[in-house]
């Protein structure tokens, strides 16, 4: 069967595991073309993560084949390998509303499906809860429940995952890890592991050897607990034998068997079997191909990661003609920490993986050597930068706001005491979108605000991120926090020539005499729209001023100031946590200073926002224009 | 010379490395003898940390003797180590105020020397900073210049750490990681990775032979880069002859020497003579022993990390009489943890390598199989306390404030969003004392606060701690944060019987008429005495009233409501930043529900708040009941 035709037959007789487990092991692979044409068939005109999922196909097959699901716990990291997984357990049916607004999440949820053990999204964080997960089953009777970690080989360079991995051959249990190795993540993965990878992949021989040796001894009943370490002393002396390949997994003292052919699930079916019955810790180490399949992403994973709508038989991604239209903030960052990096010498740029992602790979191409991807590794990017830092040269780091959550004590400990000139640009600040609860970039203005020598900013516009931009690396401006959304700015024409902003100053955008409206970031753009429609609806009766505040911290206090004498109904906007937020700081200020004034903090409310469109997420959060002409209303009113 | 005498010749000749590098090396041992005396005669009068230090006497030496400082960097990670070092580096007469307001810090810093090239505090951080620095010095002209990270095998389970090796094979440096391998952190170190240090150290023939092999080829001009891959091919074949263990550095393309013997200061000065030329990074394993050098820390290394003022000569720790002492927080924590482990069966504990400073070590000697050390690794602790959460346990997990910042994502993405049953114990919230800037637990409050499905509380005294134990661990309450400080509690009768505390309630524990004070926590003693005063003072003329809201999250709305209609006049106390944390949580809601109030908020200001007494820092920082009382004045008189 080609890629892109009908023929679901087999597929169409499974909703759940126990459906697949009936079907002959022959069938199998006819199984993996469908499920593989299904969902390129669904993302080809709902957009989604393409290539990791169905380059995991034969491998999600093979555990819901093997394996007692749900009873069995599957443990996906990173929900990117996990659509044929939502397929099979139930969701078919449902899959057209994947990444929609109360439709299918874009990750495995518990909240959705007992399939879905624990909760995806950050890479790197499977192991550590299968662990959790195959203890308690030992203390809770389920003896015979397996637990399955399943991580790709990016995932893997996270300081998490070897945190479990280190507590893996220490903590009695009998999981099992599935490396799904494609040599990549999102970009291609970076690191000595991944060099270590290939040279395990290389060196098949042994493996093989090795593993028929083990289910010898597993058929005569000695892979038990007491033989384990026996065990282990012959695997080492095998390898020795035949190879001289150093093995991390193995220095861990966790028994590895691999590589396999990733893509033959009759194999995989084989191998899961002798490896269900086997007694502690494992690792089993796949080779797969991000984008089997389907050619096009086998050739070009990056871009086929995520593609948008495609046509499956022509091979092409619709390319939505983006002429005449704002640039993504992503894009102008880009642009402009390159044209920074040609006049400051000391500029460098470091990115936990998401050269594409957050557009620092235009640099990387035209400076590959002052450029880092560290890999999946949020808090080694910012120690790293910092450590540059210190010794005289000026990163600009790049993380999405949600991942570098995983950074916030390398931010507070090693750049923000030290007061080390890093620039943290923090991209796909806000709301998300369709990647919901997970990738909301929610709490960083609370998080970091108390922390102290930050500079804090938010650009309004694609002019004001480039005067941001420039501005952090001038000489002695210290830690400097850039945060700006995913997605699309306001500017068509917006390269600007750059200008200094003075740090700690805000504008007024517009005056006014009864509301003052205070905004952080390109929110404002929304909050002007709704002073607009507030001031036309009540035919100027409610005079309205808008001030850009632009800085978090330091705020500008003469702004403030200013403010708090002229107005005593206020409003403040921001794309982010009402709680501890940037409202919350003009609050303490206006209290610190002895300001009455009557005040709505528009921003997200104290709940895990699902997924969605931007726009559908801003109305049910309250963060829409028609939320702000409201809440102007309702201050005025008050 | 016996430990303890008073001979310093050699050690009273140097006051910078420069001194110490005209010795000969003969000398050198001498000198370590002197060095180690030094630091146990200062600090069995004056507490510090004393084992980590003199375990790491000779290398401390040894580097200051072959590496040319502060031009090269030495990069300590976690600054027990590091006594030894601020002694050879011009701060011999200042040790003595070692850790005491506006002396010595208690770890090294760049605000206190160029010799002190990065912060040390959390553990882990010295390989990415150094690698960092090593890129840094290729590209601003120092080509010469030799990085050296020098981090213990407690450290190297962190995350970070992992990270920073992965990274260090790809990207061009020639840096140098010391592994002190003690076989310790603070507690005895963990993990798969503990287990193959140990069998490396076991493996010296191995070792032995190719040291001597890389030495002849560095000899002839080969270990440049281009034959790095050729050399490191020689070393597994070498490997491979010899020994059957797996090394996980080599697992990473890093070069491997050792382990030698880290207290014979002259080979050490000899090795890394080696290493300084060879190109590309490399680790060099030491094998010491903490405490060396002093029979009672070498015989009990946890006890002598941190021992107190002691007698030399006898051997003793000087114990102070803590009979009719409230007991510490820790205490109460460790011993409730058993008591209401006894009773239910769900209850599991985890630490990440804190057993003995949380006082998990209680339940842990009386249930091993339900406690879970998981090594220096914050994020796993979480995830796989989450882990077992979401499988049917019930996990206590105890993690210091500032430590818990590495966990930060770990707490929104694996713990709040699935809603698990975690209890988290922050311990060493607020104000620390003399570990100073880096271990302050001051962010926690703003930095959960903002977090969905959250219960965040602090227990006013000892009864208050057991009973939100209790609470916590009852059915169905979710992720329970409970924060309390370092140090001891207030009450000497302290084993109530248990009492459920309804989530979100707070309690009045004085009523008034002119101004309320809201407290959380154990500070909350502090303004009750700071209540009392002002009322003596003012013969009663101001009426306070005072209430222990208790919870942070949710807050006690009936009271707020009762709060803000009765008074206008509010004062906030808490031990944690003013910036977003309860203060700013109290004044949020009061302006949501449209109470206009005059409101001073007493909490930690933005700076970072280096070390001294616990008095001492609540006086600097306007924290103690001078500044509790002076705000009550003030806001009473606004």
């Amino acid at each position: 069967m080609a890629a892109g035709t009908n023929d679901f037959t087999l597929l169409n007789t499974i909703k759940y595991p126990d459906d697949l487990r009936k079907l002959k092991v022959e069938q199998l692979p006819q199984l993996c073309k469908e499920l593989r044409n299904d969902i390129l068939k669904e993302l080809s005109v709902n957009p989604g993560h393409l290539a990791s999922s169905i380059g995991a196909i034969e491998l999600t097959v093979a555990l819901h084949y093997v394996y007692n699901t749900p009873y069995d716990r599957l443990v996906w990291d990173v929900g990117h390998q996990a659509y044929g997984h939502k397929i099979l357990t139930g969701r078919k049916d449902s899959f057209c509303t994947n990444r929609k607004l109360h439709g299918i999440r874009p990750f495995p949820s518990p909240f959705e499906s007992e399939y879905d053990s624990f909760v995806c999204g950050h890479a790197s964080n499977s192991i550590s809860a299968a662990l959790g997960m195959a203890v308690a089953a030992k203390k809770t009777g389920h003896d015979d429940r397996h637990v399955i970690a399943i991580i790709g080989d990016g995932a893997m360079s996270g300081g998490l995952a070897f945190e479990g991995l280190n507590n893996v051959s220490t903590t009695p249990n009998d999981m099992l890890i599935v490396l799904n190795d494609n040599n990549m993540s999102i970009d291609r993965s970076v690191g000595g592991l991944k060099q270590s990878l290939i040279k395990l992949n290389t060196n098949e021989t042994y493996n093989r050897v090795r593993f028929k040796a083990s289910k010898w001894l597993n058929s005569k009943g000695y892979l038990n607990d007491d033989r384990r370490k026996g065990i282990i002393r012959l695997n080492n002396a095998l390898k020795s034998a035949i190879s001289h390949q150093q093995n991390i997994f193995e220095g861990l003292n966790i028994r590895y068997f691999g590589p396999f052919d990733g893509h033959n699930v009759i194999e995989l079916v084989r191998v899961l079997r002798q490896l269900k019955e086997m007694k502690g810790p494992k690792l089993l180490h796949l080779h797969t191909i991000k984008g089997h399949g389907y050619a096009p992403a086998e050739k070009d994973p990056t871009t086929w990661h995520a593609p948008g709508c495609f046509n499956i038989d022509a091979e092409k991604r619709i390319e939505t003609d983006e002429t005449g239209i704002p640039p993504k903030f992503q894009t102008v960052f880009g642009e402009t920490l390159l044209e920074l990096a040609k006049t400051n010498s000391r500029i460098v740029g470091v990115t936990p993986a998401m050269p594409t992602g957050c557009s620092m790979n235009i640099m990387m191409k035209a400076m590959p050597n002052r450029t880092f991807d560290v890999g999946i590794a949020e808090g080694h990017a910012v120690t790293f930068a910092a450590g540059m830092a210190k010794d005289g040269l000026l990163p600009f780091c790049n993380i999405y706001s949600s991942f570098a959550q995983r950074s916030y004590d390398n931010i507070i400990h090693d750049v923000a005491i030290l007061r080390l000139p890093v620039v943290l640009c923090l991209d796909r600040a806000g709301l998300v979108g369709e990647d919901g609860a997970t990738h909301h970039g929610a709490f960083d203005i609370a998080a970091l605000r108390p922390i102290p020598n930050l500079t804090i900013a938010s650009p309004m516009d694609e002019h004001e991120l480039r005067n941001l931009m420039y501005t952090a690396q001038l000489e002695g401006k210290g830690p400097f926090v850039i945060r700006y959304p995913r997605g699309h700015g306001v500017l068509v024409d917006w390269r600007n020539k750059f200008e200094e902003i003075k740090v700690g100053t805000g504008r007024r955008l517009k005056d006014g005499n009864d509301v003052a409206v205070l905004t952080v970031g390109p929110i404002g753009n929304i909050a002007a729209k709704a002073i607009a429609k507030v001031e036309k609806d009540t035919d100027g009766r409610i005079s309205i001023a808008h001030y850009d505040m632009r800085f978090i911290k330091p705020m500008d206090e003469k702004l403030l100031e200013e403010i708090g004498r002229k107005f005593h109904k206020i409003v403040t906007v921001e794309d982010g946590v009402r709680a501890g937020g940037f409202g919350s700081a003009v609050l303490e200020w206006m209290a610190d200073h002895g300001h009455q004034c009557r005040m709505i903090r528009i921003g997200l409310p104290d709940m895990f926002v699902e997924h969605g469109t931007v726009d559908e997420l801003r109305h049910i959060t309250g963060t829409d224009a028609d939320a702000i002409a409201s809440a102007i209303l309702e201050v005025h009113e008050s």
